[in-house]
């Protein structure tokens, strides 16, 4: 279809690629550079009137980069006549400012979905928001994607034996619920506490894992510090060993480190955000969500196709 | 007055605090730093509810990074029940890309109006945008000051003799015919022209330079290229010694190189954007645009007060 037209900026060009050639189109040909100043230079280069753009990045750091650029691309594309500008962000930044934690912080998970509208977005696909609510910031059709069946396959053909999906604090206790069912396998919870004010905390583990493969599932990795004391403290209690497994692979600051030293025996991740070089060490295992989200775009550009007929 | 609270964030830390001791009043408590993945953290650190509040920032080099800021600053503001929300921008990043000088360009400068007012700014004070009609990009009220009164107050007393004011191309000659009246002085122009395609362009001198003190005056400068190239076409055509200046000192890329090897005697900027030590030069002249902005901050201040009064 002519009208369907994908671009990438400079976050996942990867990705983009492959996600191209799943939904079978030639990347769009625009140029994104930095004037000498630093201020961001764009220039699309064909024509993009009367179609439905998908627009490929993710707001992974340097955060405000990632996410100028986007803002911009959106505008370029609006004045030359888009007909819809779909973004997709396989992993959406200033997505754990969600709320007002402490008094007068901003909810900056809310101002990026206010600049994505104000920029002209008209759509967003995105995946494993780090809160379901984030949906709701925003006042145009989002589809939220699922890293956990991938993230499940690639354990059914590792993994053989007896399994336990770990959730590494109470939040995520949903998510690892979803990997356990796909994986038939029962869940346990690390459960944090601080006795006294204090006092250093306790990671205690509630169900069974002694014995057992414990497999912690988590969306987003940063520092690596809460997973890495999940892996030692399952091991310490009777694991028989520990995979770590997370849609968003963030890894700033002493997170190889840590999981290097730590009894995390595999990190598997996908390429919603790219690895840098250094961070690939043997540890780390990655997978695509690029026909995951083809598949999406095919969706969503067949129910805009319909609309037309319609219309 | 304690309902009038001035913040900086990280682009301007100096010139913020001049400002503050103009007007009297202490900096507002509040920490801009990065979580270790590179994301922007903000913390208020004292309350502003019901507040006049003033936020001083340019959108300089890194302007994604100090964009960024601002917006995130303007959403915590909101957010924390300020009364209104007033952005100090001496320097208006992205100002050169005011309109589509070809086919599928963002209009940036329009996209920075739209966010800003997005996040919740209620006013915008600047400093010399490189093209007025920026202001009606806003459907806030907008103060735009001028630099030129500065500049030139310091060449009356620096400068003996006659003097001619020079615009580096057809796009400054109204700056510069300011700066001549406050000079009493007359004006030229380079008229740069490029005889046939592909021939290098010749710098025509517009107006009699011989045996005269020319000032050059610009806006912006970044790269130094025009300004260099106008400044040794001056002293090749007669003039007797050539000052620049401008309000707002990018200088990126090859500038410093090519105005220290360049005829330029002395260029003098403001501190509208900070300089970086290595481009401490002998002969750059900073002058501060402080007492010009406290100023009007005291004015809008007074203005917004009065309002209330009569509400
Ligand atoms: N980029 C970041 N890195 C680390 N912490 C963050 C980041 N962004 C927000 N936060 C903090 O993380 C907390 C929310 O995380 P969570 O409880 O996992 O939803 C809030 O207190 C935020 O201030
Ligand atoms: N940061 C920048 N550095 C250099 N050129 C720019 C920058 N931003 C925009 N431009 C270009 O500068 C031109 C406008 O400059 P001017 O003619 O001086 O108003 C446009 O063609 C823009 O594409």
């Amino acid at each position: 279809d002519p009208n369907l037209k994908v671009f990438t900026l400079n976050s996942n060009k990867g990705l983009a690629s492959e996600i191209a050639k799943f939904i079978g189109v030639e990347l769009g040909k625009c140029s994104v550079t930095r004037f000498s100043d630093g201020e961001i230079q764009i220039n699309i280069e064909e024509s993009i009137r009367g179609c439905d753009v998908y627009v490929i990045q993710s707001t992974s750091n340097p955060v405000n980069e990632h996410l100028m650029e986007l803002l911009i691309m959106i505008d370029a594309l609006k004045r030359a006549s888009a007909k819809t500008i779909n973004i997709v962000m396989p992993y959406y930044g200033y997505a754990r400012q969600d709320r007002k934690a402490r008094a007068r912080e901003p909810i900056t998970a809310k101002l990026a979905a206010n600049l994505l509208e104000t920029a002209g977005a008209t759509r967003v696909i995105t995946l494993d928001l780090h809160a379901p609510q984030i949906q709701g910031f925003f006042d145009i059709p989002i589809d939220h994607l699922m890293g956990v069946p991938i993230l499940s396959e690639y354990f059914k053909n590792k993994v053989e034996g007896d399994i336990v999906v770990v959730s590494p604090d109470h939040g995520g206790v949903t998510r690892a619920r979803k990997m356990a069912d796909q994986l038939k396998a029962p869940i346990a919870i690390i459960d944090k506490r601080r006795p006294r004010p204090n006092v250093a905390e306790v990671m205690n583990i509630v169900g069974n894992i002694e014995g057992k493969i414990a497999i912690l599932i988590d969306d987003i990795i940063d520092t690596a510090g809460t997973i890495t004391l999940a892996a030692n403290a399952l091991v310490e209690n009777g694991a028989a060993e520990v995979y770590a497994c997370c849609t968003h692979p963030v890894l700033s600051g002493p997170a190889i480190d840590r999981i290097e030293n730590s009894q995390i025996k595999e990190l598997v991740v996908t390429n919603s955000i790219v690895l840098d070089e250094e961070k690939k060490t043997g540890k780390i295992v990655e997978l695509s969500v690029a026909s995951l989200i083809g598949e999406a775009i095919i969706r969503v550009h067949e129910e805009q196709s319909v609309s037309v007929l319609f219309d």
